[in-house]
């Protein structure tokens, strides 16, 4: 933090004294300012993470591994691995505020019910037969979809087929740990209701576009809709990449459309802490270095491309995932279409004022 | 307003002095409030407007007949014929906020390009092959559509068929015109784009259940979704009594399937003075009285049913429209699966804190 | 609103036809449009209300004679002279949504409790010696106040002195009425307390800049804050103009001061349908002509100066009130400082999106 | 977390294969859930943070100590001394989110300015004579008081007399540090205005009960009052007691008064991620025990007492501070009339919808 030109008056002569009152900071719990300033107060964010891509075709054998050997049940909850950043010291979070894990579900198991204030997403990157039942309601997870479990909302899983099957889940965990706002409360041993219906009943009152309920008027704090179904997704990005065709605005820039999963009550975020949204770029489109306050976790849903993360390039295929920490700038080339599902903690950022966003000329 | 045992020590004595001081008032352009507070703040809202029932088997050919002798164009701008509230004083106010009309256009016609301040939108109760162009986006109009065209949106109509067609028409230049916030504006002698596209570019932006473009972030006054789509209303009216038949909360009450058209970047009302909802009735199925602050207007879409209004029960017809003033008790009963669009002016009391409901016991 | 370059095709010639249509529509209770549209959506406001000026001197003595002749009591309920706009037909509607009042209480005299749905508000120009007791709380009315009573509030006063008093009411009554939102109900014939306290309970509670009291923490729609004293109006003026004399931003052009009276729950307007301002001028200062939708009311409060209503200059005195309808163009020009309480319906206009001001240059 | 019913069926026999697929876990960046969802994820929050109590007497000397070894300046910044929660490792963090420290400035010196993201408030428990400059606004600071320092305001501190002072600081860097929020930048080595005058700017202009400038009708994020004086808190507080004695509504439960400070514009919290309280007990009164989610810090501002956090109770003197880590029972016990500042992190909670309160039955 120090320019050059400054002097550091606040770096007194190492005497007796000096070391003495240090002490007796210590014995009354107590630490200088000035002496750490500059770890505590960086001129832009200065994050412990650090940018890392994960390979689905690590992750996906590594899961059905630990599907083996690992019982689903009580006390552990769910078989979820997390994806651990390599520079959060060996703590199960992507980010400080983010969790991301791969979840597995061997044939007809369950995994049991229970809530937490902990907000929670499912996304699924291929695979289906598993439902998952929220507050009682079952809900199908097929490839592509979104699904939400918010904070204190009853949930378990259950695998109707006789294959397993993996997703991603997202939960901010960290932050909920870090700031001790956690509650947790066991819930049946298994599912309340085995149906598996097409739809839940989240989506047959919700899931109609520009319509609420009469019934419902009250705003939500996380969103009354469960889930969140490729086919609406995969039109909303194809309409936007078409309507740019016809020369009309609809892409957040030249060749990349993008959606928000939003709560219908409000047109806001999905959950409190958690945004959601999902990217395609166009074969040979790519997106300017961006910085953002706060951090983010991409999924490769579909196609080959690859991301700049600072100054280093990775090629990316389908189900790799990778976590951009705060003020790292990011980009991403499209080789083929290129679909990524992305989450981050941006309404945290955006609610308490942090929010900063800086959009760089391209870097090559 | 006065109640029996109360004296009314406010209607002095009729002397020369008392003549003298209202001669008085009258020349400075004043006037007492003791002789006219009965009138002006009465115990419930007592409207001038009274309940009232227009048959669209005597619209329609008065429209068509209007079809035949006055040309559509520049000046008149609209063959739009207002419901005129029979207690109004012959004004073409439907209610002291609300204006409604049937609009008609001839074959191959073309209405002019305008914009206003006043926020309007229309209804298909039968027909197609009439596109509105609404800021250079045209939007189809289909049997069960609703069709929005907010203030300050240029806005034009042409008939694309050999037939002709009608609908009805909302807006709230009642109260524009009461408050004096109107402004008006001419544009293109034609529509600026005759393309027939079945979807317009709003709701390919914006008619997909819980996604928002990442280029729309901004929150806006009245909905960017042009088009509410009969497909999507029946199909969650549907859902509505199918779940209900499950035995879930989702109706209104006992056989009653409600949705209200929203704003999807707020989940609040499609305009800020206007609301739009539609609602079903299972055959057989009534709901009870209700008192409302605020007008609104009602149109049957399908099946057979009636109204009553204060203690008068009328038949209603495919079409028909009937207006319930404000504290004016309505209540549906449905003969046949009963389909009613309804247009109020709600968002205007809820903002400016006046709204009041009372649900009375079952009148029979 | 016809452009002269415009036909107006859509007006037929007159045939028995047409005439029989039209007379057929009558029978109908309906009304074209393109008769009447440059009337009913002209292209700019065109208000029926006036541009008007009400001389307190002329004003405070009829007030006085009404003190004379009319007793105050229940029935006619207050002892208020309404200003009645000469261009709305004798309504006591100083403009079509508000209602301005000189009311009048004598000695020892009691104006009985009622509440009712409109939102109602007393300013002092001139006496001392009332008290206003909403919801049982007893309102000092001193020069200078702004004393308020929101909707459905309990209020009634008494006079506590052997000299009479006479205010200025505001109410939205014809905003109230037009729309058939009132409910009005009797309270105590008598006032519950006739304590003369020098400060509110609300005043204690709330009038703490910047501070809230933690047993009051849910917004409310209109302000929790009963009276807004003359002490800090003038307080809070004086230092905008000493701060401009510092050379800093404080004022909202050069020499004029002001500030508006707000809900402190929420920082906005102190009752959903009414604002209120009170300006200050230095000496020799003067306003650029401004137009806004809407309509409001000022009082001179102190000094001398003038206002310009469209092209129509009039001299101010102490206690004068004018009325600006709306797209009226008004400026103020002060000879001495020159002080203006200001009331107007602008919380109606944003809430609803139909605000917008034009300044202009300076007329001369 | 396990209830004594519930079996863990996911702890594993730990065999060959089990270890190496927690290797591989390992080397992949992965780590399981299930092994550590017990800590991550507990029935209610279990801070690391603990309740703790830091004594002025101790923290004044060491203070003043400082002073005479630590020159003030450019690069540590600010002579502040953090206090450090015994269960948080070592940081100076007095919770997981927030930071608060004795700040101490020798005669006529200066801290310089500068400016960053992080939220800060001084408030002040004794002493005067020192100027806070924020935006070149120059505030004074006296008992009392609590001046603010909203995120990315420039600020620097000059003592302008021949003592020193101490307040404490607080702020959001632990928040900040752990999320990646922070931003920071220098701003002149002096402060930029040295005048010392009675009211800031911010106050002239905003420090009027229920005012508003027109000249600042834009809502902030942060409060635009940068000065709470004392006089105004003791008078709220006084007249809340004395309002309980008339038998009125006024305080949070017997004997209790208690004030927010809040951004005028809004109502709301002054800055987006601290809360400022104030809390006045009468002699004798004490108050239930409350758990809150988020922590909290509070400072002796006079009188006597004690606190009794989770069942252990101490005593408390002028000056005295001390934090209670979320979910943590407090109540506070007065011995004569106590004061007592209060800051936490709720606005955080309330923001993201993880605030939970729970008052227990009196503990004794």
């Amino acid at each position: 933090m120090n320019d050059a030109g400054h002097s550091n008056v606040m770096r007194p002569e190492d005497t007796p004294e000096l070391r003495q009152l240090y002490a007796d900071f210590e014995a009354e719990h107590l630490k200088p300012l000035w002496t750490q300033i500059d770890d505590l107060m960086p001129v832009v964010p200065n994050p412990k993470a650090v940018p890392h891509i994960w390979k689905w075709s690590k992750l996906f054998p590594l899961a059905e591994r630990s599907g083996d050997l690992v019982p689903v049940g009580r006390g552990g909850e769910r078989r979820a691995i997390g994806l651990a950043n390599p520079g959060l010291g060996g703590k199960a979070y992507i980010s400080p505020t983010l969790w991301a894990a791969i979840q597995y579900l061997g044939p007809r198991e369950t995994a049991p019910e229970h809530r937490h204030a902990q907000n929670a997403f499912r996304f699924v990157v291929e695979g289906e037969g598993v439902w998952t039942v929220v507050n009682g309601d079952p809900v199908r997870m097929s490839r592509g979809d979104l699904l939400l479990t918010p904070g204190w909302h009853f949930h378990g899983h259950h695998n109707d087929t006789d294959k397993p099957m993996a997703w991603i889940d997202g939960l901010d965990i960290p932050f909920s740990y870090q700031n001790d706002v956690g509650f947790f409360e066991f819930g049946s041993d298994r599912v309340t209701d085995y149906a598996t219906p097409r739809f839940s009943r989240g989506e047959r009152l919700w899931a109609h576009p520009g319509l609420r309920p009469l019934s419902e008027l009250k705003d939500t704090v996380s969103s009354p809709l469960g889930a969140y179904r490729w086919e609406f997704t995969d039109r909303a990005l194809t309409e936007q990449l078409l309507l740019e065709d016809e020369g009309q605005p609809a892409t957040v820039e030249q060749g990349h459309a993008a959606v928000r999963y939003v709560n219908p009550t409000t047109g806001g975020d999905v959950m409190p802490t958690i945004r959601a949204e999902f990217h395609r770029l166009r074969a040979g489109a790519s997106t300017p270095p961006r910085r953002e306050v706060g951090s983010s976790v991409f999924q490769v849903f579909e196609g080959k491309g690859s991301v700049l993360l600072n100054r280093t390039e990775t090629k990316l295929d389908k189900g790799d995932l990778f976590v951009v920490p705060s003020w790292v700038a990011w980009s991403l080339q499209a080789e083929t279409q290129f679909d990524l599902f992305r989450f981050s903690d941006a309404p945290v950022m955006e609610r308490l004022g942090f929010a900063r966003t800086q959009v760089e000329e391209a870097a090559r």
